[in-house]
């Protein structure tokens, strides 16, 4: 047996074990987003330290400080940086995940108890929180590296690691982190790293692996209109002034149209047309627009062609409408004027949109459109915050190794995606180590993230734990 | 002396003991709406009560049953049904007032506890929630039979009363009361009642005594819309589903222009022109646009056309949209498309409008406008709550009675007004007693009634209580 066949053949044998060791990092309730639970971050980070070490990975716990969060001043979680092997002769692949998770609550409409994994031999699904977001794939790492352990064989390349727990609540910290890390130079553990390694994402269906080769950035903006200087009643003040409701609809309903057109000036037009061999991409993709409305839960896709709609996620900036801040919001009748409103809404950018490029165009737009109401009412922009695109070269070695590594498992291969939200880190390992980056999602599109009745299909922990090891022998088999 | 003259002399020399009386109302936190003050609400209509007994009013507490509020079953605080005298040679006036009030807090920017009455030597104001709303007004009615009990005057008209403790709640349970009162005929209290007279409302100004004949009705919807099983992410989502909140902010901005016109056919349309007299009535009033941005805190005026304010909130409809339910509406950066929402507007009635001949037009305009999307998207409106406008004859004697009351203390002809808001108990006597309703506002425009620093000022009460007393010498003067 070559020392593929025979990793392979341990991953398999030891499955049971691999699930129990899931249920123990799931049982430990990591909610980066709720204080009460801050100590369990930090418990899990400790619990999965004590986990690399026993499987021969060194590893530091870096100190992010503190923030403030409901009030308090709380302890961050500590970014785990690792290493394993340090040999010249191979390739050195950085690895990306996080052990925080959603909050979940048995009450939020879970079936069975959030921070239990349960094992539904029927279905073949591990239920519970974390499962495939992110601690399966973590995991999925830690079976590659017992296999080779216990097996006495020597991994197929050196690995770096950067976990962190505060992924779900903004990454608090980890930019920098990585960013010191990497300016340390030979000093620092991410010198020489060749290429990386992210497992946070899904396929885009229940049936087809895939590589995911981009990500979406963000812009988010509010739109603050104000007039009054109190809230009014409206049976008092109703026609006699200017209500900043009434302008902030007006204006938020000249930013996107039914058919998901932006109707700001520019920022479709920036985006280049698909030529041929893209939009065949789109065409030959294991995809229908049956996979997205049953994704979304409502006969509700914009198109039926499924190549428009496959675009519209992948290659097409999007505007949602999120909400309002200020107005009436409860259930119920309130008589209100509001007098200060703020409409929040983002774009989700694509190649080459940045924030600083559709900002000055948003703003122009606004401006010009409020300017034709003559209303006595103030309103102002607001850039809450964003993010640039980011997309990588499909044909690098990085990720012709991943694709043999899932036609060797799977026996299929893989979908390319681009994703239409964004996962800030992959932007910042991009720039900091000037290194491909590669998505290589563990789980499929129904596991439910950030939902209730969160699973990982037991097939996709397995075999994909079989894919992130038969990967790094791609790699380092790769010229 | 005449006993009209020596009533307003004891109101007079009795000012302080009246203020000290308010004080020992406004200490009482008869707050409606919050469950934990509900003890605090029955202790105020018990005292309200008592002071009643010791002027030889003889009264009837009415249970209303118990309601549901805060997940709670609550007692209902009683409604006072009273009557002092019964000769059948005096006319019989009915009296309304509500003895509970809206939530305050120091914290919410109140300069004083708000339930410690604060007289305020400089200014003149008597500071404290509910010094008037509403429970100065009704203290004012408590002087006048004071001031004839002690003085051994007899009162010039047969004297009935209803006082509820929920108004600022929905007035729950109230209409039925009254018209089970009604209903009894000879057997119950209300029979003879000739005419009724609230003080529950303001002048329009700092400056001129009002009579007010007429409020607007209402009718409050929320458009519902809804298309994904669950909320979704914008990053996943964006650019693929139809998303609810496109649809309805573009629904939203079709109902109403920022220069307050109704755009739904057939609203604006069904009110008539007002003549050449109706126009003057405006003209003449004493109030200007610096009136209304004063209150509203903001230069912000439809018009600088002081008669197109005043007819805006008095006879024309206005449409107010107050707010988004199901949307995003914290502040932060929440990227949800969200699946259902509901957006909540209101339209303010008047004659010949009632909520079932506006329902139709509004259903009809939404539908034939949210076809136009082509959204696959579901859209439904619900008509959430509403009640007819009302408007009285001013020429009749309880009108113009009262007009002679201010004439004679305030030396000023009143504002005769039409309140923007709505009174529902005012249409329940109207309609349920068939006589003339009279609005007699006590406090002024800026009295904060639902804000922070409510204040009714030391003039206002004391020559207010003597307009209320000259207004029953008047009524029993009439013809
Ligand atoms: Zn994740
Ligand atoms: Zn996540
Ligand atoms: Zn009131
Ligand atoms: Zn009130």
């Amino acid at each position: 047996m070559t020392a593929q066949a025979s990793f392979s053949n341990y991953i398999d044998t030891h499955a049971e074990a691999f699930i129990k060791r899931l249920g123990e990092a799931v049982a430990i309730q990591s909610i980066s987003s709720d204080a009460r639970r801050r100590q369990d971050v930090i418990v899990m980070g400790n619990w999965l330290n004590g986990q690399l070490h026993q499987l021969g990975v060194e590893t530091k716990l870096v100190d992010l400080g503190t923030h403030e969060m409901q009030g308090q001043t709380l302890q961050l979680p500590p970014a785990i940086i690792g290493r394993l092997g340090s040999d010249p002769a191979k390739k050195t692949v950085l690895v990306y995940g996080h052990y925080d998770v959603q909050p979940a609550l048995k009450s939020d409409g879970w079936d069975t108890d959030p921070f239990t994994l349960v094992v539904d031999e029927d279905s073949g699904r591990l239920i519970g929180r974390g499962s495939t977001d992110d601690k399966g794939p973590i995991l999925g790492w830690l079976n590659v590296i017992e296999a080779h352990k216990n097996l006495g064989i020597a991994m197929p390349v050196n690995m770096r690691f950067c976990f962190e727990g505060m992924e779900e609540s903004g990454s608090e910290g980890l930019d920098e982190c990585i960013e010191e890390e990497v300016k340390k130079g030979k000093e620092g553990w991410f010198d020489g790293v060749d290429c990386v390694c992210i497992s946070d994402n899904y396929w885009q269906n229940t049936r087809t692996p895939a590589l995911t080769y981009g990500l979406r950035g963000i812009a988010y903006f509010s739109i603050n209109v104000s007039g009054p200087g109190q809230d009014l009643h409206s049976g008092l003040f109703g026609r006699t002034v200017h209500e900043p409701m009434t302008d902030l609809i007006k204006l938020m309903s000249k930013l996107v149209n039914h058919n998901g057109n932006i109707l700001i000036p520019g920022i479709d037009e920036m985006i280049p047309r698909p030529d041929d061999d893209e939009l065949k991409l789109y065409q030959v993709m294991d995809y229908t627009t049956a996979d997205i409305e049953q994704a979304a839960g409502g006969k509700v896709a914009l198109s039926e062609d499924k190549t428009v709609v496959l675009m519209g996620r992948m290659r097409e900036p999007s505007l949602s409408l999120h909400g309002i801040q200020g107005a009436f919001s409860d259930p119920g009748c309130k008589t209100v004027i509001p007098a200060k409103v703020g409409g929040k809404f983002s774009i989700r950018l694509v190649p080459p949109q940045t924030p600083e490029k559709i900002t000055p165009l948003v703003n122009a737009y606004l401006e010009s459109e409020f300017a034709k109401f003559n209303s006595k009412n103030k309103m102002q922009v607001e850039y809450l915050h964003g993010g640039k695109p980011w997309v990588a070269d499909v044909k690098h070695w990085n990720f012709e190794a991943a694709k043999k590594a899932i036609e060797a498992v799977y026996k299929k291969t893989p979908d390319y995606t681009r994703e239409g939200g964004s996962i800030p880190v992959t932007l910042t390992f991009a720039e900091s180590l000037g290194v491909n980056v590669l998505l290589l999602p563990m789980g499929r599109a129904d596991d439910g993230a950030h939902s209730t009745n969160e699973k990982l299909d037991r097939t996709n922990f397995i075999q994909g734990s079989k894919v992130l090891g038969t990967y790094l022998y791609e790699v380092a088999a790769a010229a």
